[in-house]
């Protein structure tokens, strides 16, 4: 016996199955699946792919045996569905479709009605007493073959209805006519006839293999060839071609058609969950212009909706067989689509239902409850950022947005508030118990104080890893960034969106989980940790082997990620703290130092204030390591911008304003991300490491002596490119270290390690490890040193990169293995060959973010530290990543 | 018989020789070399390196056999020098020195006159008949006997000097009588006792173990193991000590001492040259209280000198001979100290002398001529960074420089000329024939015009890779760059340094390869590429493996280069053209175009110009590759900064300013050198890559067809860190350059390529390899990236770094071998898997510094690019690493 080319499905039965996706494609194995639980499905069959790959080696020709194979499918579907095919009197229609083994939407072509001819036309009409309906399937299969097989042009078509639309004075579709719709059918022809410069074809033969040699066609235009380079999809796999009998829902009153969930997807309640409408087509239920009905009694909302439970009791208890073996047989919420032709009942699809972030869980949970899962399974069935939605307000979902901007989501949640422009206006409004957003082209760190009493932030400038995006994150504030359609004018108090004009304390919302801005006031709903979700994430935690830490700068902080699951701080950022109050006046007196004596005697004035700081947080994260990263940003960042700060500043410190303006222009950096910053000011300035060590150290010896709390100080030196900084600096703060202790008298077991956010930091790796207790990637530096993009900037271009599928995904949301990601391999490889007790982790955003997660996993990492909002969605990333190992498809998400 | 520990020289005969100094060290190697050349070398012993192992081994204790061995040696000086030691009557002084196998000059201890007691003196008094020179000789032992070995405190011996000459009323010590100088004795060993707690020994034998325990334990110090870790010295070296006979050339008219070249280190030519002083010691010679007399009457200027060869003939005959024997030994210019000690001619040093550029090139030539050494050999002897005073104007070295400021020495050479403050200042001056100097804060794109004229170029900002250093080093004008004394006032027109004013139109001289300004016009010396030149450097072209390109944007500097041996370009920067002349214009208005068909418009103004450029470049390269680059700044670079610029050109474009602001606030990027920039221009804009290519291949295809020249066009698109890029703007240009091919019906085979100089790209090489036709490692941006350096803003702390040893060397100048370097290795061995025929380059700063050359040689590069003016430099380097393959001491320059 020859290759099989053919595989029937139908009645109950199927010679193929779901796990024949390769030969079958993925619609073909499904059906076939399907079709083999003794559901039914209207019979047809599929073409394997191997004919298409056979097509295309034998110079578009089928293999022999192909021709007898489809007749005795064809036979088979006259058989089931009792009709013939091309019979005038009881005419079979079919649909021809295509189905890759990998899912490529729209790409390639499909036939509808296929059968339908002048002669099986009159059949038709008999046999439905419909004839406008039986016109209308003619006109649309004429227009559908001519264009996908024929190659007429379809604007002619389009022309045409609107002429008799026109003239009939109609508007829609739906008013046509059955004799308009064979006005239709005949005009159609003729176009056929002078595009193509041949007839309609009126045998059904001639009209399936045309559909069928379309279908194989279509997987080599240009289109579908680039699809597939960009997808990295084959093209030696070659597509199916699935033949299936047609059925109808708008035949009349004993006719429907409807989807359904198998479960309610918005709350993952266990109940069926769906709409319906008698006499009418699928589209005709999503189109709008008539009310879908309730599936069934439970869910009707008045006593004039007609469920399908009441329509058709008998057809309703089959489809609720149907839907409990169906969510049986795939162990997870389906969404199926059924029609219903002369009262019996046809399943179309199944597939697993799409869910919000809290159906998701609960879903999970209780299907673990049910037996129909287990736990392991119940981890891999949400995804990592569908609980976000659990994590943060939202802007109820029932209420009608009328979005006036967009911008991008760059911090989740929702916010309401009153707009103010500047960050003290925020700060005094907050001040007085009101609920503002704070406006601005971009942030900046001077604005942090104003940040932190916002409800959300909304900026004009700037990317999804731009300084508001990234402080908004981390302090869970809501924020829309880089919304480039408000035109801000700060002086006036005043922004405009095209015409619309918000001022001072207008109030706004704001979507941080969309990107949208509305006017007014909406309504949200707060966050609820519901019980499913907290046994949810503790079956997370049994799985993962990374462990989950937080990026946070303040006790608050700091809780609120160990209310979340946090296992001790990642990123502990020092210089917010610099801005904090009073001590920014010292900062500046610091950097207006003309030497070191100067600067330790600004620097003493700090040094209590930051081991308060440290203080209240060892104490939030009792038990838990803490890294602290000692001073990053560069020193212009903390003097004043704009004349009138200067000159308000030079008054308060008693200094000329035009020497704080020297100072800003001797710090003036033309690339500051490059410039004077992180360990380089500890090697220019060791006397700011050495207080920030002593601090550090001073709060952990005396909470340790006072208040017997166990404290696990990590001292963290940023930037180190060459492990000469990391051993220098190294030295200056175990010096410190050591005095502190033996002063204080009690020993405090700390550790220090660095950063590796620079590419020479990665490919020296086994240098600098012998000097570091602790690597930590910092992703968003090495993401812009390794592709030469600045962050701050690269938000002008990167959107286009990834349009025009440059890059996958943008590199500072998704860690970019190829690149990156591979310097960070060789870093975790080198570290560990000098120091193999290294602990590493990651602390930048990336370190929340989902494919991020896996990588790091993969890689052999030890933690990784994000903001306390993505704590928990790191925690179910880090268990995924555990269960989907050695399975490299789920992982490899940018390629 | 047991391990030696002594090995002895003097008497024309040694037990060593120069191949032993891992036992002897490096200074008992090459005096036991002497030795036993039978040249007249004061007699003396080395203790191994052995001993200094065995010491350190065995707490502090010598080895048995030591003691007598040592005795031995004494008895062999005492034979050879016709005296005792510790004899009253003929009393043997010693001195005794470290010498470890590398050199620690500075690092390690020393004591002369050894053996001087109370006894002795009164021999030698006896012997010489010179009581001041003995005292004299006596108190400098006591000093430097009880500092170095007995810990007393120098200052204290100090104190009493002064004491004594004030009470004297003179102030040099020379004026110091005999008494004077006993009673300094005396007085010292008071306060030995008082310091030290005993007395300063009498005993011969006891100085000599405790100069020899001395030296020993200089070995441990804290500098010298410092000294170690930093130049990856072993200590289990050891250092050898070196015993030797004293000899003076200051105890009276028939002494004298003296340093000599056995050719002139200035010029190289082939004569006896130095200077000595009779009755003095070697350190009166460089003193300049005494004026040193010339070696020989060829060398005398006047009458009233008096030559060596006329004071004691026999003495000169007898050094010349010996000269001559040490240059035929060494084959190579010896720079030797002597000393005449009693009509006795004593060899005190031979070393290889210390020589300029242009005598090392005439040295070199000519020892082949002599047989002395062969060709390879000579491409060793000179350092290539010595051609490059060959090949600069430089100020007559007659002349007496008062520097008034000294800055970078940015681009070599000497200028001389008028100061102008602004770019168009020098431009008219310049075309109304004057020379002038171009005096900048810093300079910028827009000042190329300006440049391109001046004389020289002197700036108060940046740093050896600013814009003016690279620009500069371009155009082979002469630079001082970062000249932090300057304080200019541009409105006023006029320069400060210091006290100084000076105002336009006042003459300047500035020195760029030593970063010094003078005022006033110094005379300068114009380069000579002498024949022996010539002859050189073909050696180094039939030697090396690298093929040697330039980085050249002009005909006029192509020409150059060609000149000085370049082959081909590697780098030809197109944005300097769109500075030109009327063109700025156009490019400004491409900018300025909201819309591809605008800027479309635009660029069709810039074509035909771009295309004249590249005619001229391809002429003045006939027959060789061309490297264009296409456009790569930012495009806020081409806009005007200042308001008063941006309103003069609004109205020479009829818009209006406020249209310019907006979109120069538009294009404003926060780090310029990660921003858009680049292939990410051509990416957004491939209207104006696909301009450029069409540019070069018109061009190109126009020379092949009218004047039959071979021009090999490589296309180059920067900043590629994403093989998509190069793939998509590949396409662009590919589609391009066929159009003309075809239009013009002339095929000339082109290339296309891209820049490696982000670390991304060096990750990924093997994937962007597979659209390269050839890589040039872009290592000014790969420094930049790979350490996340801006080299505008290094330069506020990289001295800092080099000064306290985290870089040995500016990685902006040599390579970063173990960071840099890597990523290049790793960008050659990946970009060849996928595409074995890749040509691989560099066209950084790099290219033309002769220790990354050799690292470039090492990796397996093809070629080399640099200035024009550093093209000879790169050939000789080039050569140099292939004759020092296989040694890697020499090529590991920074670790």
């Amino acid at each position: 016996m020859g290759t099989k080319y053919v595989y029937t499905f139908g009645a109950g039965k199927a010679e193929g199955n779901a796990k024949m996706k390769d030969l079958l494609g993925g619609k073909g194995a499904n059906l076939a699946e399907m079709s083999g639980l003794g559901i039914p499905v209207p019979a047809g069959f599929t073409i394997t792919t191997e004919v298409c790959t056979h097509y295309y080696d034998h110079d578009h020709k089928y293999p022999e045996a192909l021709k007898s194979e489809v007749e005795d499918g064809i036979r088979h579907i006259e058989k089931v569905m009792a009709a013939s095919f091309g019979d005038p009197k009881n005419p079979l229609l079919l649909s021809v479709r295509s189905g890759a083994r990998a899912s490529m939407p729209g790409m390639m072509d499909t036939v509808l009605n296929l059968g339908l001819t002048k002669q099986t036309l009159e059949g038709l009409v008999a046999k439905t007493g419909n004839e406008r309906f039986v016109y209308d399937s003619y006109r649309r299969f004429i227009q559908m073959y001519s264009d996908v097989v024929m190659g007429a042009n379809d604007e002619h078509f389009e022309q045409i209805i609107d002429e008799v639309k026109h003239r009939r004075g109609v508007k829609l579709d739906t008013e046509l006519t059955a004799a308009d719709l064979r006005e239709l059918c005949d005009r159609f022809k003729e176009v056929v006839r002078r595009d193509c410069g041949r007839d309609f074809p009126e045998d059904a033969n001639e009209q399936l293999w045309g559909g069928i040699g379309a279908v194989f066609k279509s997987w080599m235009t240009p289109r579908a060839i680039e699809y597939r380079r960009l997808h990295n999809i084959p093209g030696h796999w070659g597509t199916a071609v699935n033949l299936q009998a047609m059925v109808f829902g708008n035949m009349g009153s004993d006719c429907a058609t409807g989807v359904a969930f198998t479960r309610d997807p918005g709350t993952g309640e266990r109940r069926f969950f769906g709409e319906y409408l008698i006499n009418a087509q699928g589209e005709d239920v999503v189109a709008g212009i008539r009310t879908p009905q309730p599936i069934n009694i439970a869910a009707k909302k008045s006593s004039e909706e007609v469920s399908l439970e009441e329509a058709m009791p008998p057809i309703y208890k089959q489809l609720v067989e149907i839907y409990q073996k169906l969510e049986k047989h795939y162990h997870d919420m389906q969404d199926i689509e059924f029609t219903i032709q002369q009262s019996k009942l046809w399943m179309l699809q199944t597939r697993n239902g799409k869910r919000t972030g809290p159906a998701a869980v609960r879903i999970a949970v209780e299907m673990v409850g049910e037996g129909l899962i287990d736990k392991k399974e119940a981890i891999m069935r949400v995804e990592p950022e569908q609980i976000d939605q659990l994590l943060h307000p939202r802007i109820d979902p029932k209420i009608k947005r009328e979005v006036i901007a967009k911008g991008l989501p760059a911090s989740p949640g929702a916010a309401v508030g009153k707009v103010v422009f500047t960050a003290d206006e925020a700060a005094d409004w907050a001040a007085k118990g009101k609920k503002v957003i704070l406006v601005r082209l971009e942030t900046s760190p001077d604005d942090i104080k104003g940040m932190a009493v916002a409800q959300g932030i909304l900026t004009a400038r700037g990317g999804m890893t731009s300084h508001a995006a990234v402080v908004a994150r981390g302090m869970g504030t809501c924020c829309v960034a880089g919304c480039g359609a408000l035109a801000i004018d700060a002086n006036k108090k005043q922004l405009r969106i095209g015409e619309i004009v918000i001022e001072e304390g207008d109030p706004i919302t704001i979507d941080g989980s969309t990107g949208e801005v509305m006017l007014g006031e909406l309504p949200t709903i707060e966050p609820e940790l519901t019980g499913e979700f907290g046994t949810f994430m503790s079956w997370t935690d049994g799985v993962r082997k990374l462990k989950v830490r937080t990026n946070a700068d303040t006790p608050h902080d700091a809780q609120v990620a160990r209310n979340f699951g946090a296992e001790g701080i990642g990123l502990c950022r020092t210089e917010h703290m610099f801005f904090e109050g009073d001590r920014i006046d010292a900062v500046r007196e610091m950097i207006l130092a003309s030497d070191v004596d100067g600067r330790k005697k600004a620097l003493a004035k700090i040094l209590p204030m930051q081991k308060g700081d440290f203080k209240g947080i060892f104490k939030a994260m009792a038990g838990y390591p803490v890294t602290v990263r000692l001073l990053d940003p560069p020193l212009h960042e903390f003097l004043p911008h704009t004349d009138e700060e200067v000159e308000d500043l030079a008054k308060k410190m008693g200094v000329p304003a035009q020497r704080l303006r020297e100072k800003s222009s001797e710090l003036h950096e033309f690339n500051p991300m490059l410039g004077h910053r992180g360990c380089r000011l500890g090697v220019t300035f060791p006397e700011i490491y050495a207080m920030q060590a002593q601090a550090i150290m001073e709060a952990a010896c005396e909470l340790t002596r006072d208040e017997k709390i166990k404290v696990i100080p990590e001292i963290e030196i940023p930037l180190v490119g060459h492990h000469h900084e990391l051993q220098q600096l190294r030295a200056v703060c175990d010096k410190v270290a050591q005095e502190v202790i033996s002063r204080i008298g009690t020993k405090v077991e700390y550790t220090i390690g660095t950063m590796i956010e620079l590419p020479r930091a990665a490919i020296t790796a086994d240098e600098i490890a012998k000097f570091a207790d602790f690597f930590s990637f910092g992703t968003n530096d090495l993401t812009q040193t390794t592709f030469g993009f600045s962050r701050d900037d690269a938000g002008k271009f990167l959107g286009e990169y990834v349009a025009k599928k440059i890059l996958p995904i943008d590199p500072f949301v998704s860690i970019d293995r190829n690149g990156v990601g591979q310097l960070m391999k060789i870093g975790v490889e080198k570290g560990r060959t000098t120091n193999p007790k290294l602990e590493i982790g990651i602390c930048g955003e990336h370190g929340g973010e989902p494919l991020s997660v896996y990588f790091c996993h993969e890689i052999g990492l030890n933690y990784v530290s994000c903001s306390p909002y993505r704590v928990p969605i790191a925690r179910l990333a880090a268990a995924r990543a555990v269960l989907m190992e050695g399975k490299g498809g789920a992982m490899s998400g940018t390629a």
